[in-house]
């Protein structure tokens, strides 16, 4: 099956983005419309991002879809949502410009292959980068130039917020169709050039609660939750997008850990309880207030989706101290030269009234490794056709 | 310092109390008044317990006090609040009737002794036992008839729900000087004769946030504690006493659990924030809904005070498979002969199906031991002159 007939190929990346206010819980689960706004900063992709490839062709005869290599099920009701509406946007566009010139309708079938350049097991939300990536490439694919807040969200919720660089917004909205549930940026990747971005890796044995179910569960269950989208979110939104705006580090550090602990509180508060945070999570909380408390200010702070690993902010200046902190509270097992991923670190001493403070109760191999990261741009297109993951007869690329 | 004048000792005991419906906060720190009501269940005293002997003499020069057989300081606010309050209501009664006979009085200097006849070391909160062992025996030794509740609440809040016995409310009042602040039994000890306790001692080697510091910030800082006592508890109070009233353990140990998950959520709601439980308490917690979920309803529940042990509720009829299961998950390590305390427990088999569910992931040595108990009757006066734990001189006898 070469390819005859022409195959029209895209191929984007998109970013991982943290949240810091939290979304948790939905008020529409079919079109997945959430219960608060939320807002959360996009992480740069040289460390962390989502490649995906699509290609169409009237030569294919079925969607298809390979993630890391590996073919899946197409017919998943996300993937099918998001495909469904993508062709719905195409067509609406095409019906809008009958004199459009592209040769290949929305109603040609789709191959698709995505991958992540960080391991599933880092256990980092994957999927926001994923569906963002989906709806970017499928919309440039299709010629869809419309807002994609609603094609990527009805893959995953957060990856509305993966659309864009820097800080974002996901807007509740309050339409029952969801047309106003979109995200915008709040300001840019370069509005902040100082934020870092560490990513603190835990070792963890068990399986969490999937965040899909997790959610609903609280929703139905935790009087707390309710409290917090209707009474509490609101007025945390305006102050984190005026602690962004401003560069008020001390206030946004220590909202961001306030939102991530009642987060947690809400999934505690779901009956059966839900617990992302182990002990190792809480030993990361008890330094960083540690850390903090020592330097009389919030140098640092944490926030913690929906599993144990930390994504630590802090200002270029404090990254070198606050990581010989990490490594003294938690001593590399093997991997010391494999510890420090992403961009680089200078070495630092540890004031020894800093190692008497967090030296107490040392956990060796408590954190697997650190990814050192920072604000970074939103989706990207690549026009390099060796970085395409489709061949030209529309099948994935053998693995180089 | 013989004793040449006479010396007037009195000896009781007071149990401790477990709440089902949690306090946490105040809304007057020097009254000791809570911002919601509680209800506990009280545990039997043949196997937790304080003794406490307060003995008044002429000749005693200044109060003093011996907690477990070493002198502690007897000017500690709490203990001169309860101490003041006491001899103002015998001050009080006194005047009320001029020819009362009794040649001591309230003016009297006291020596108090008192000891637990569990190790401080279990974590359990001793402090209940303590402050309402004390108010007791002070009311006796000072002829005191009226409502202990404010004597025994200055020492401890939940001081006061431990001068009943069986089920107890702990009512929060709405005056500003505390006085419909109460305690009072919803149900006695006889009331619910197959309801089971296990208290399962968790190892834990860290400090902790100790409950008078912790409920403080939580109030200072915990938008959902205030939505929790305002919103939340007024219905589970109500819920609660019905289901002690019609004996209904299905939602009695529903509630307890989303009680207590409500309680330590809005611990880590607060700032910074606060965690009792441990990965072994997260462990207990699962399994006793994979429990529950096997048998398909509620037949076991779990509770958490300010620290990682769990106290168990459960029938008669589920205890020797509950601790069987217990053993299964956390098989004991070096002192499995004293693994069991307390109520004597059949040895169990486990299902097959209970097994494969439970042993997926056992934990060696995270529970120390379990001590198995039921509700019991409030504070007692012991009349047997051997019990006493200060001598005729007024001072801690030898210990035996």
């Amino acid at each position: 099956m070469a390819a005859e007939k022409p195959v029209v190929a895209v191929t984007c990346t998109a970013p991982v983005n943290i949240a810091v206010i939290k979304y948790w819980g939905k008020r529409d689960e079919k079109l997945i419309l959430p219960i608060n706004s939320s807002l959360s900063v996009t992480l740069h992709q040289d460390q962390l991002k989502t490649t995906t490839t699509a290609a169409i062709s009237r030569d294919f005869t079925e969607d298809r879809i390979w993630l890391n290599g590996r073919e899946e099920d197409i017919g998943q009701p996300r993937l099918q949502a998001c495909l469904k509406e993508i062709r719905r946007l195409a067509c609406k566009r095409r019906s809008g410009s009958p004199e459009d010139p592209l040769p290949l309708s929305h109603s040609c079938k789709v191959h698709i292959a995505s991958e992540n350049n960080f391991p599933t097991a880092a256990g980092l939300a994957s999927s926001a980068a994923g569906y963002a990536c989906l709806a970017y490439t499928l919309a440039r694919v299709y010629g869809v130039e419309s807002d994609l807040s609603e094609v990527a969200r009805r893959g995953s919720g957060s990856a509305c917020r993966s659309l864009y660089g820097g800080f974002v917004e996901w807007q509740m909205g309050e339409r029952a169709d969801g047309k106003d549930s979109i995200a915008r940026q709040v300001a840019p990747e370069s509005h902040w050039p100082e934020l870092r971005v560490l990513i603190l890796v835990v070792s963890a044995g068990k399986k969490l609660t999937g965040s899909t179910v997790g959610m609903q569960t609280s929703v139905e269950t935790s009087p707390l939750l309710r409290f917090r989208a209707e009474a509490v979110v609101p007025a945390r939104m305006v102050e984190m997008a005026r602690c962004v705006r401003e560069r008020d580090f001390q206030a946004f550090g220590r909202l961001t850990m306030q939102d991530s602990n009642q987060f947690h509180a809400t999934c505690l508060d779901t009956f059966p309880p839900i617990s992302y945070l182990n002990d190792t999570s809480r030993r990361i909380i008890h330094l960083v207030h540690r850390f903090n408390a020592l330097h009389g200010h919030t140098k640092v702070a944490y926030t913690f989706d929906a599993g144990p690993n930390a994504v630590i902010f802090t200002l270029d200046e404090t990254v070198a101290e606050f990581v010989a902190a990490v490594r003294h509270s938690f001593p590399p097992e093997s991997n010391g030269d494999k510890f420090l991923q992403g961009l680089p670190v200078e070495p630092a001493l540890l004031s020894d009234e800093l190692k008497a403070v967090l030296g107490v109760d040392p956990a060796p191999g408590g954190i697997k490794y650190i990814i050192a990261t920072q604000v970074g741009p939103g989706p990207q297109v690549l026009d390099d056709p060796g970085a395409r993951l489709l061949g030209p007869d529309g099948l994935p690329k053998p693995a180089a």
